[in-house]
């Protein structure tokens, strides 16, 4: 396979500024890891935190955006084992990290503190060809889709993680606060192959329609409802087991402690620019709850959360478009006007 | 043994109003409980928050006190098995729970939304005959000092139980802030019994000399500390495994989850009226943290804390006067200038 | 409702000793118990074991077996709490138990050394009245076909928990050796709701076609196999994270060892007379498996069964006869001829 | 630091062939390994093992054993990061694995099924410059006694797993069978330090004393005690929470599943060829107990291991010989002559 010079991608050079779709030079892979062709790539709120420079932790500049890259590894690193030219792969958040540490030694290597993450410090998926680390690169296997697969790379992993954080049995009642975004959705059906009973909590006629679609049980609209709190603790005879804050406000965010079951979980998942949670002392210590948060996941998370989608339990409602058109889609993103996932077709 | 029909107890009628040392009824023993005459009682934070009607249940009034009372079986209801006359008991927060439900049926009975509270909903140990259900009663081993026991019965199984609740293993830094008060002192011994290495925070050099002698590993004076959560963070080489949030201050709880390591626990214990827990999102979720509430313990927490009592590796420093002197001690609790764990012998 | 003085029941006087259809008193309820009219009861192996005696537990006798029994609370014992006439209540073959050891403060009642056995040291369901303790009693939804949840009383709760004990996750492939009898269908199913991928192991075309209709993903025909260890292990991609040995024989038992995965767990689940589990310790070491004893459930497993049931996710296949009629069914079973489940309606 | 071309070290080239003190070359480190020139290294049993060729894995030929070597690092592949020229480093058993398979992934790498041993199929440690892959090789802090550590690196390691393996908490009772030889006297202070009750079994006066300076808390003298189950069970008040079982004498890992407490965990962690771990159905079933294996330990466990040396909480019994004298040592451990541990000076 002939590996070009250049590619087009997606870059911008300060926070907030243009994101231009130019052509740039192809990457040569590090010893450590691999090229791959990205065939298409999610695109995530937390590309739209990193080009907005929302966060505590610094970007990379000029920088690439992207971590749900899907694709083919068209070259490998001197010292790399375990993959060969051909076989598919994805680009995660995580794109590599020390494999030393006491988080890498007990496979938490989300927390690393050397953590290098796509489309962050580390150009992402918003181009052709892209390197990952080895160890860390998602094996997607042989005949999958790969539009189709790109936003469990870090949407689907992610919810399912958060999930897991949630230490849930069947049978459980879980709700999922913001049950019919992005990762509310994939977090639908994951609860649902895991065998949890699921309440979603979002707004509307037609997201309580895709609701009940992905298989959830029970729907409270926060709009309609006299008194969300209430509603769940009645309907669940005391509270969920287990709540995923998909949602990032606030005020979701201190009403799931207030409708969690007693020894319950409450899971923080997403990443707001500057919120807290909050808990009263009080009811958290005599309910004896727990308030977790869970962060992307780890390899295991990830071969697991694929083989969901391989045996067709999940599967994430998507619209591709060219990766030329990327800007605009930040513009949806910023106005909250995005419903399902968009994947960029990095040729176009 | 012939049991009086009346006794000397304190009561008080309403939230805030005096308390009174008087002549009063000897309670009878429904069936499923038994009478215990109450020789020593430990005297702790909670019965002032009761006294003063702090909290958002109600508690029975007029109100009998305590619920760290340690004495001898002298009557059984009908229905008691397993305990005999001369056995020696003891009186717990959890007075009974329904035995029924789905919390009691998981052996996490403090969470009974029947839970029966001694000194709350059902008169306490600050008498000298009281009654409590045979299933909770703790089983106090023949032979035990009453007096040194008292304040494992909350005090002792409350830390004991929060100390779990943080998942550490042996070799683990565990911080206790608000190290050198009644639950702080005795959680600085489990915590050493348990093989975890102890940091505490408190300020003054008598709390810091106090804490070597129990057999803390590194204290933080927060008043002379330049940075708290740096020196923390310094010491331990990443933040301590777990905390014990002994002190109810809300920023000593928010900076307890700067000072925690990433997955590590943060544990809420102590019950301060109106007060919030705070989290920074963002930050719960990079680190993976926990926020966890913990009540009290439950039968076997219970067993435990008193094992490790009678082998000899927890004591509290106890003071004891008589229990017609109780006004005073309510008026140093609420002048915050009790040092050490007040005991107050019924006989006097 | 009027209660007889007596009824029908099945006794036998000594072990291997004629199966009495007779008359015999109603017992009265102790103080502690409940008194249930028993409409129908399931017939299980132990129920066998328990008339030949084959067991190093002592029996009573004379004895009325039985400890799947479904049916109507009739009286209360003075001191019952928390049942009413009229509730649906289920005998288990965990009849009572002290509720003040160590096993029971922990929910782990079924190792209470003082335990008292439905139809094997108390008397059971195969007759129209029978006690059971009221903190044991299942307590059974309104409404609920009493014939069809029999089997659930023991069959189901112990299949559940026997998958409990396997510490699976959602997407773990499980193997059931003895798929397709009584326990073996209602694990399959069981397993199918906490969403883990089934392998059986069974014989015969017949069988495999029940195991594909419960939603069994891959069926062993231990007899075609040219060899079954080696079939699995490829099917599972290095095996079975978990298995339950329903059957008891000691071959499969110790094969079983052979086709778990690394990491993975055995569950010992039947109780056969003398068997031994045998296991090669170097491989056990290298590949660090578990090999655990799983005996029937608590309260709470008991409710989540029942749960699994009321939503319609698992059912036995049962075969109605009268109670008149149980000798003939405890020959069939001692010749091996019984498939799937008989129960007995205690009022023919 | 200039490297030598050869050294000296211990060879066979066939199982149960000579031992061959000679010269041989110094082995050139591949691109993801570190060369360490070994000071010391402890004689385990397993290098007896691998001598003679008594295990169903096959060994390379010729062979340099050992696999607990101390050293200092000399010499970094291309592609290490993370080590420096004069760090300290230990050669564990596991000297490298594939680090991509589910079990790598899960921090479980003793299971990988391309695991590379030292001593087996990777020259090990009885030379004075040894070979290990970067990411496994043990990391031991500055200043740290090198003869003293070299147990610790796989006796310590091995024993520290095991008693993580019993998930017991503080407090509870733990039984090492064949507690006083190299491995149990080890296993005796990490439980010290973990909290636990130690009871030790083994035989004799010496190893009586040796146990109570060890920290042991109650002795069974297998040769004196007229029935060591029921004496274990009776001290224990009900059985030992966990076992250790260090010895590999079948009858006596029978015997560990007759003094386990109920819901207890016994432990199997030596590698006896051809032995297996016997378990009457009935009783494990009734007593709910596990049987567990334990297989060395992986980074994290050699991390916590290694701290606890550190902090001086453990320390092995060590006889120091030259690295000349090898052979005669394995003569000592074939007739069961050794007490303690002998660790070898390969300069001499």
């Amino acid at each position: 396979m002939s590996i070009p010079k250049t590619q087009k991608a997606v870059v911008f050079y300060k926070h907030g500024g243009a994101l231009e779709y130019k052509e740039i030079p192809v990457p040569t892979p590090k010893a450590n890891e691999i090229l791959i062709n990205v065939k298409y790539s999610g695109v995530c709120h937390t590309d739209l935190h990193a080009w907005q420079g929302d966060w505590p932790l610094d970007t990379k500049l000029p920088l690439v955006g992207g971590h749900e890259g899907a694709g083919v590894v068209v070259a490998l690193g001197a010292n790399v084992k375990g993959w060969k030219i051909g076989d598919f792969a994805g680009i995660k958040w995580l794109n590599g990290s020390c494999m030393a540490c006491e988080y890498c030694e007990l496979s938490n290597e989300p927390n690393c503190p050397e953590a290098d993450l796509s489309g962050y410090t580390h150009d992402g998926s918003f181009q052709e060809y892209a390197t990952a680390d080895a160890v860390q690169a998602a094996r997607i296997p042989a005949g999958t889709d790969l539009a189709a697969v790109a936003p469990i790379l870090c949407a689907g992993v992610t919810v399912y993680k958060a999930l897991k954080s949630a230490h849930l049995k069947a049978g459980d009642w879980v709700a999922i606060s913001g049950a019919c975004g992005g990762l509310g959705s994939l977090a639908i059906q994951y609860a649902n192959a895991m065998g949890y009973r699921v309440i979603g909590i979002d707004a509307g006629e037609e997201k309580a329609a895709l609701f009940k679609e992905l298989g959830g049980e029970y729907f409270v609209d926060f709009i309609k409802s006299k008194d969300v709190i209430k509603e769940i603790n009645d309907v669940t005879k005391g509270g969920a087991h287990g709540v995923i804050n998909v949602s990032v406000s606030e005020n979701a965010i201190e009403d799931s402690t207030k409708y969690v079951r007693s020894n319950g979980t409450v899971v923080l998942v997403g990443l707001p620019k500057g919120a807290q949670a909050k808990s009263d002392v009080f009811s958290q210590v005599v309910k004896s709850i727990s308030i977790v948060g869970s962060y992307v996941g780890n390899r295991a998370d990830t071969r697991e959360a694929l083989d969901f989608f391989s045996r067709g339990l999940v599967h994430a409602p998507i619209k591709i478009v060219g990766l030329s058109e990327l800007a605009s889609i930040y513009d949806k993103m910023s106005k909250s006007q995005v419903v399902g996932r968009y994947v960029v077709d990095t040729s176009k």
